[in-house]
């Protein structure tokens, strides 16, 4: 069938070229006429603004949005007054469900219907497929069937859960209608709640190890260093790159993100490449943000949270209020940096 | 080659089995008659206590030990004076680091050899392989080399690390010499400490999952009720097993934890026969005292720890006296459960 | 001066007698007949409605509201069409600064001042005065400065911070203009915000020392058990309430909740008459929220708020989760309570 | 009575001159002849080493350390040869009730009493009194009740608590008798740990305030930036130290390093005498692995250490992991310092 694509970057781009191989017609549009040259010379249907690309788009017209959380917005309002009753808009980006709520809601009482899309996968997922977390009503949903199946990764050579048989659920085959609009990226957020905290618990493991060897330093004595009592037991230097690689293989602890952890180190040990300013997008906050407002204790995905906070030097001004009660109390100067 | 067996439980009858299907010879002994007597019909020499053990053992004698932490050493204890220099003892475990060195001190006094092997892989390590991780003397693990090959997994058909190519290294076949004594503990160690948080970010995100249709029940407006201003974007009624399901597809959280939470809310969606008492075994504790002597900031493998010790209404006291205090500023009574 | 105070719970009854031992006029509302009445006999200004009350206001109004943050709206908009340009509405509750906003640009519209008014003290105020954190335009918070100087503990007889000297600064009186509208209760969210992790750090405490016998009883030895290598270090059977009183006395951790703390220990040592489900009433939650949406890493403070959600059973099916997995990948089953 | 001091910095020469001022004698000693001379001057005892200390002491000789914890062992060792059975050392400072019970076993077998005392109350000891915590044998804690009800703060004006009458017990007088060896230091170091957390939750939430602005400024809108969806939220411009002030007066968290820190930002704002690597003594670590160890639940302390672990830089590598792992997944480049 026909797909119409908004938002040509990492994401849209590949979309689109994993579309097309499956066979579907794509009509795309970017504000970078680059990244719409770039799909027209593999196949893609070229539009020059939001105008054309609607008239480029049989009914009832689909367009795919997939731009920035904060640009949706924008681009939905710019796209609405091309769009007639019946046609759809799905959201694929990682925006806030509660948008989608709103979106919804407006788009609605106008006769177009809207459905949102959460999108896992990353730029593996040209290949290896995406995993697609969708909301909305039924028939929008069961209308678009044919595009998720060809952007999900299929059934694959994953073993399949024990106690399913038969024919596959579309779960299995990597695409998931969870419910009423808002759903599909209420799940999506929560995955990126969930991803933010795996990371955290990989990074902070590998980070002990990376300190296995501190009773090879030299330890200051004074009131302002906590003794390490029996440095006998952090004598070791272990190999990163290789307990990585060793994990993958049957150990509880194998996983996608694992795997990638492994190439990072293999690639470059001391991660000399980068500086430890770790950005967030948006779903972990709001993650964290459900998590509060529905009373579920999460202090593990939140605590993964604010590390990202913390490795961009949010936390600097409480630090040196700690100092200066440290001073205040015990006349404790800050030990400078080593 | 030979191994000797201590500890017939559910890892080391695995173990043995999985030695013997790769033409090893397993001597085996447990305090339990009938764990002896079940691999005996399937081909292991079976003993009758420990020195009828390491009288059926070739010199230098291999005997893996594979029991509980906390009987570690009395089994050494009761071990060693049947064994002669040259011979070695395998920790295969839960063991502390710490205690390796210490036995290994005094093992090594008497010619004796000591390994420490942290062994991941559970119940499904009979078919999947185990996960090694091994400390000691580089000429005993050599020694041992053809056991470890054969409990670990092998390469298997996962896909290859970026940028690794030609031979296999061991860690890519599933085992890893990762030091000195201890050094094979203290990274299962920190294996365990990110389970215990790997674990605990699904399940933190599932329950986040599983509270979305919070404002659709009554809420209480009351002082001592946290006001919940806008519950119609707490609506959804979502399907677990579903969402774990699609989630092993494609997603960034894919992973075997992942597998086998699909495989438990597949058969179980309320998971009605767990209480949610959950156990922890030593590791993730040693991990968070790692992470504390070494200096390395671990927030969230510490706090999936506690949550453990909560789940089992560790925190009761501390909780009623935050009752207690609210008592005392506002005159606040407990709410009583719904 | 004259003040009106609608909501005569706990806070609202106290605060009016406190005016009025201060020598200002009160008109007193509230949907409970009798405690309009109970503050009528001592001397209030009693009103049967909000029209009545609004009668008996002199011009400008001041009409202080003192009700649950879930129904400020409500009275809000039943109050507004009793009163004229120049009126005043202050809401001192624990409302949300969002609220605050919101509510002073439509009243603003309509010539009405809002002013936003955190107010701490609990149940002591009475005696002790209120701490009062304040939003709004500079014109309406000096037109209500008597009110706040009356309720405000005064300079007392607190040591001065030092560098200050002079004329008393109004912060050092206990009542400080913070900002625009919602400055007021931004500042008292975070305070409470602090207040609860304050609270869990005595808490957790409290309970540690609790817990320092544990070497005394007997200890599973099994694999779902984690071993406690060292009992003899955890043999103390500790006096909570004379450490609580100790530590009130010249210690750093020295507080008004470490009184309460002690008050509360030295009456029920073992606290029997708190089950141990703790409140929560939304400040917490939206302080977290601001850390959040603002990036200020704080997962001391939602820690403990997500620890109040936990003591009141929402982690229940993330454990059982825990459970699961364990049984999955370990054959573990949970241990009962002992 | 007498009373020995050996360890003359800020702690130990306090100490003895509130004793002196008591009327006790004091014996000193100290690796720095300065400090001795300091002391000397002002009416103590000096002595030139360990063995001129306890000749110069009266049987039974009461010697306390006050030394930083790692060379407790060394002072200890030195000074055990010039004592005698009967006589005692006090062990003041920040040690590990772990070594006291090691200490107090050793000295015990050789007739000489141990006594460990945990003293909280910094700079502000010499004239607001010292916290003590004690453990140790009844007979010798009583001997020594003379020098500890000095150096303790007593009564003062502290109010009593709620249901307290009659005679003081010691604990209102601002020392107590924890129980055996240990227990004082084990009672210390939780307070310690509670101290950490008091910290962290007013520089969490003072962070939180600082923040209260993030709206006023431009906001990126691209991948890499969690968006900012109501700046209008974040306009304020809030005055810290007077916020800290106002919160010393009737509001429920007002204490002693709330004081502390009114002190700090009121003479330096922006604390731009502070860099922000907050040192870490021992205790907090220790309380952390006591938590861990007896299973009681603190997530809240041991994340308020770890804070001060990243505030000096060990979380680098977790961080640069964070980045590799979504550099591989999604292609995301780290965003630079603004």
């Amino acid at each position: 069938m026909q797909l119409g694509m908004i938002g040509l970057g990492r994401m849209g781009a590949n979309m689109v070229q994993r579309l097309m191989r499956a066979g579907h017609e794509c009509v795309v549009f970017d504000t970078d006429p680059n990244a719409v040259a770039a799909l027209e010379e593999q196949g893609a249907i070229a539009s020059t603004d939001l105008a054309d690309f609607c008239a480029k788009l049989s009914r009832p017209r689909a367009a795919w949005v997939m731009v920035p959380a904060a640009v949706v917005d924008t681009v939905i309002d710019q796209l609405e007054p091309h769009l007639e009753p019946g046609d759809m808009i799905i959201d694929g980006g990682n925006s806030y469900y509660k948008d989608d709520i709103r979106h919804a809601k407006r788009l609605h009482a106008n006769g177009i219907q809207f459905v949102d899309c959460g999108t896992s996968g990353g730029v593996f997922g040209l290949e290896r497929g995406y995993c697609l977390m969708i909301g909305g009503d039924t028939a929008a949903v069961e209308h678009l069937d044919p595009i998720f199946a060809a952007l999900a990764p299929g059934a694959g050579e994953i073993e399949r859960t024990m106690g399913r048989s038969g024919a596959y659920d579309r779960a299995e085959l990597g695409y998931l209608h969870c419910g009423p609009n808002g759903a599909g990226h209420f799940v999506k957020m929560v995955h990126n709640g969930i991803e933010y905290a795996l990371m955290a618990a990989y990074a902070e493991g590998l980070n002990i190890l990376k300190h296995a060897g501190v009773g090879r330093a030299d330890h200051a004595i004074d009131a302002e260093t906590a003794p390490l009592s029996e440095p006998e037991f952090y004598q070791y230097e272990l190999d990163l790159p290789r307990i990585a690689e060793v994990w993958r293989r049957g150990s509880v602890v194998s996983s996608w993100l694992l795997d990638l952890t492994a190439n990072a180190l293999h690639g470059d040990p001391e991660l000399t490449t980068f500086g430890g300013r770790v950005s967030d997008s948006g779903e972990g906050r709001w993650t964290s943000i459900a998590a509060i407002e529905t009373g579920a204790p999460s202090p593990v995905l939140t605590t993964a949270l604010y590390e990202r906070f913390s490795s961009r030097g949010e936390a600097e001004f409480a630090n040196q209020l700690l100092s200066a009660m440290r001073y205040q109390f015990g006349g404790h100067h800050e030990k400078p940096e080593d």
